[in-house]
């Protein structure tokens, strides 16, 4: 028998913290690494985060927590990566440890707003890791449900089934239920594009539409998503998976997630600054917006993606959002 | 150019008051059937629904109200039915005048419990109606949106595209956008499933599961409600048009939903009885969960149908909601 392999969480946010959780029902320790010295000092001495999922109690013999990533990197078999999108690419700057032998997992929510890239592209573009290695995490999964052990399910990707098959089992609990999937590039995009969908439903609520408009909404969301994947990459998908559709739902119907509230500000009439500076951090699905709208500029044959491009055009053209969203309106059925 | 049509609303519940609404933005005249002497009187003196969508006022001198389901039938070409599913038998067995030249609109959202047949199906076989005569609306809607004149999309589904249009020209205004459709069967059994999914999804409430599991169990749904039109009626259809998918959301989501709240009910203890019994009124799902089982357990290859099945066994078979929807969860992916 091999022996078993070491997994370690990057970041310390509440997908980090919930992914920490959800390992540690299985394996003996798990590697963290968090920026934060005065967060890895208070969870080792209180046993839990102290600005998210803090009901969750860690047991601290379980944990290898340090503030130096290259540690962490150099621990651990499997890599897994939660760190807001906005810091990736920050982050990855300290990294002189050479990662190319370990399976890089991204529980990463967007893309790297530095380079437009999904975060596995990332990875096998700048630190040489084989695609087969790289895998992806996906809900639908709010990260406080996780906390109250409510059940959940995740599709975790990667070319090798193998693989896909060990994270699956690391991650699995009473309520945790995982499957797998061999379409890691879809399942990058749909975890990217959800975001700019839960945009658009936020910017509608603030506009005054109701549930009618968001139910609409939603499924016209869906279609355009599977038209945008099938031309960035073209397999046989069933985009109401849990993977596609799931997550796209728990995303855009939650009054919690921080690019639906972003939109319902700029629905109610801030502008993107002052929206963004209000929320302290800048929502996914902003960068997701211009590189969705980027990709399929550059595409000879557009997709017809009338939901990204109104919200585009309000996020970056200085669009007004009640006309722009009338407009979306009638192209919508 | 031909005598414009003659619309009659029949039921005097939220979605009869909504249509109603919805033509008086369009039509001269338009007749409404309602069992009560008193909503009748009420209405044509308060100008507005006293149980209903008060909020809406009507120029009474549009309407033709009356408390007799023949003259009514007689005076109007499109004949609109907008009563409860449980009470349509009884309603329709007042009517002597021989609709067969009508264009019959099913607003029914279920089957006949009597009979366990879609509308259109009973207009069909009882009442000799062609069946190019008989259309669908769909939606995802809310009748309390439409009285707030918030925006939403109907769907018109009729074997004739061109009545399709015509009624839905005469629903379409400002804030009502209409659509067509040649799948009136496979519409009606959307309608009629989707409500079993919210009885589905507020037992799951009720039970204490989340957001993230309510994900997982509408895109778990959609597929369910895919598998099982394609048997009843194959066509190319998209599963994740409005009609289907959209309406599914809007009820699935809403707390105010009847099903949903029976479901939740159940969910959180209260026998089939002492629910009914507090809600005053059963739940359309309820009949429809029957429905659905008998159809499936009529077909030599039955379809997999792991939410109705749980369902029905609450419902039907006494079994208990929690051990049933543990073992169902086991079947969700």
């Amino acid at each position: 028998m091999s022996k078993p392999l070491k997994y370690a969480v990057f970041g310390s946010g509440s997908w980090a913290t919930a992914i920490v959780k959800m390992l540690s029902e299985n394996q003996q320790e798990i590697g963290w690494y968090m920026r934060s010295v005065y967060i890895k000092e208070y969870i080792l001495k209180e046993q839990h985060n102290p600005s998210y999922l803090s009901s969750v109690e860690f047991h601290t013999e379980q944990l290898n927590i340090s503030n130096d990533i290259n540690e962490i990197a150099a621990y651990a078999d499997v890599l897994i990566f939660a760190v807001p999108s906005a810091f990736m690419y920050s982050e990855l700057e300290k990294l002189t440890y050479d990662i190319k032998d370990k399976i890089i997992v991204s529980a990463v929510k967007g893309i790297i707003p530095e380079t437009g890239k999904l975060v596995g592209e990332h990875f096998v573009d700048i630190y040489k890791v084989p695609f087969e290695n790289i895998a992806v995490i996906a809900g639908p999964c709010h990260a406080e449900e996780v906390a109250l052990e409510r059940l959940s399910y995740l599709t975790i990707s990667c070319a090798d089934a193998g693989k896909a098959q060990t994270i699956a089992d690391a991650l699995s609990s009473d309520y945790i239920k995982t499957k797998i999937s061999d379409d890691i590039i879809g399942t990058e995009y749909a975890v990217m594009l959800k975001n700019i969908y839960a945009i658009a439903a936020g910017i509608a609520h603030g506009l005054g539409y109701g549930d009618n408009f968001q139910s609409v909404l939603m499924s016209n969301a869906i279609r355009e998503m599977k038209r945008f994947i099938k031309k960035m990459h073209k397999m046989k998908r069933n985009i109401n998976n849990s993977a596609y559709l799931g997550d796209l739902l728990v995303t855009g119907y939650s009054t919690f997630s921080r690019n639906r509230m972003f939109g319902n500000m700029i629905g109610k009439g801030y502008t993107v600054k002052s929206a963004q500076m209000e929320m302290s951090m800048i929502a996914e699905g902003y960068y997701a917006t211009k590189s969705a709208h980027l990709l399929n500029k550059k595409n000879k044959k557009k997709t017809r993606l009338p939901i990204i491009n109104a919200v585009y055009q309000v996020l970056y053209e200085e669009k007004d959002a009640k006309k722009t969203f009338k407009k979306l309106t009638e192209k919508l059925d």
